[in-house]
């Protein structure tokens, strides 16, 4: 069995960014806080917090924090009355497309969500699922269809994208466009995992872009757009506005993709995480197109 | 003096996202590219490039690559006109909130920038000079006045924030903010770096949040705020239309902070670099807080 109050105190100082917060928070002397660690780190035979400013968890570390919340959440299902007002920190890997998106409504349409303290983890639709493999999420929302060991995964609806620019920066490649050199055609990129606008190019025939801007910031890769620095693939609820406005335009009329989004989560789900995960499962269904 | 064909190659690795398609962008054998990395590694007595799918560089492998940039900047500079048309990659380390608000404007009112590609690597406005530090980019902006050695600073002006929620949220708090017990009220918080919400607390007398979001996508955190799971830090200049219909409102009237912002940028600058800067800092001071 592992050690709860070592863990207690490990989560306590990653949250208190501090060995001395954490002490208070826990209400037992910074040396107590110090010793719990350092007696789980000899146990387990590797560390579990890096010694920085402010202290981080290593990936053991990290599992361990999660692995706790599971716990606790196991333990609110059993709880009376009077614990009915404790919130729950919940750890979640999204894509930054549901984040900016539908899900913060999703959110506020579950009650549950009052009573949560959500830690979203920002990753690309395509390697969320990671975060889910090394037992550091308790629920992750991504593209890949197939569950985790021990998990299950439950259909959300597609995000549909489409290549915009700005009507000037479309007029400006408007050769490149004529002349089917798409490739040549600066692009912007959210991450090194975005592969969305490498998928727009391989539809079209040619080969991955030549030129882009990497920007992993979701309003500053709508605003390098309409900027006139690049394209890129844009979630249509997203850039309704703009749409509307003409502010964006299609790069190659018509052309659209959709990318199915999955909620991802643990067999072991505790009662709060499956009210959550239904009422999401509906909202994201009102937002996000079926089929 | 260091091996530029294996810079080049090492370049080319990380930006075709593999040795195969590294060869074929160089026009040597995918052995050679091998090769040349190996060697660069044996003479430096240290890994480069992490053998991952796809590679990744180390810490030393960036600032080998951003060194190679710097060069390339510097060999621009002495180029002929037939050479005009070269793009450049440019990294910098730059705020969320400057990228995403005032900056991409900037960026497109420079001619030069029309033959750069951007790297934004997004960190929070306290933490960005360690990318300065770490010779990993070749400017940053961020809310340090001091110059890194080598380095200089110059003045942009300064982000205006306000601490912002949904009118419904405020209600629901009411008897917390009445009560001045902030710190009992749900907040957003960027990232683990962000402490603009425990400024705004202190500012209040109040102490740290006991109840947050984590949430790293700049889109996710304005709409979190509006589905009414929190109040957070955000610049004016972000959220105009939210605030002209209210659908964002002060959640203490009259509280502003102001962030000064700053470009840092290397003695060594090249003259496509500077002149980079000097539009940036120009469309800065009409967009930003002068004073």
């Amino acid at each position: 069995m592992l050690d709860y109050p070592a863990l207690q105190a490990l989560v306590a100082v990653i949250e208190a960014r501090g060995f001395d917060r954490a002490a208070q928070r826990l209400s037992i002397s910074q040396s107590a806080v110090s010793q719990r660690i350092r007696q789980l780190e000899f146990k387990l035979g590797q560390p579990v917090l890096l010694r920085t400013s402010p202290p981080r968890p290593t990936e053991l570390g990290q599992r361990l924090a999660n692995h706790l919340q599971q716990v606790q959440q196991l333990e609110q299902a059993l709880s009376t009355d009077d614990d009915a007002d404790k919130r729950l920190r919940v750890r979640l890997a999204v894509n930054a497309d549901s984040i900016d998106t539908w899900l913060p409504q999703a959110l506020s349409a579950a009650s549950v969500s009052r009573r949560m303290d959500f830690d979203f983890v920002v990753e690309d639709q395509d390697v969320g699922l990671k975060r889910m493999k090394n037992g550091e999420v308790m629920a992750c929302i991504c593209a890949s269809e197939q569950p985790v060991n021990g998990g299950l995964a439950q259909y959300l609806g597609s995000i549909r994208y489409r290549a915009l620019a700005s009507p000037e920066f479309k007029q400006q490649y408007r050769a490149q466009l004529a002349g089917a050199e798409l490739d040549q055609i600066p692009c912007l990129i959210y991450s090194a995992d975005d592969r969305l606008q490498h998928r727009f190019l391989q539809a079209q025939g040619v080969g991955d872009p030549k030129y882009n801007h990497l920007c992993p910031s979701s309003y500053g890769f709508v605003n390098l757009a309409l900027a006139g620095l690049g394209y890129g693939m844009m979630p249509e609820l997203q850039v309704q506005p703009q749409l509307r406005s003409g502010a964006l335009v299609d790069l190659v009329a018509g052309y659209e993709m959709d990318v199915p989004m999955y909620w991802h989560y643990w067999q072991t789900e505790s009662p709060a995480l499956a009210e959550l995960r239904q009422a999401v499962v509906q909202v994201a269904q009102q937002h996000l197109r079926l089929g």
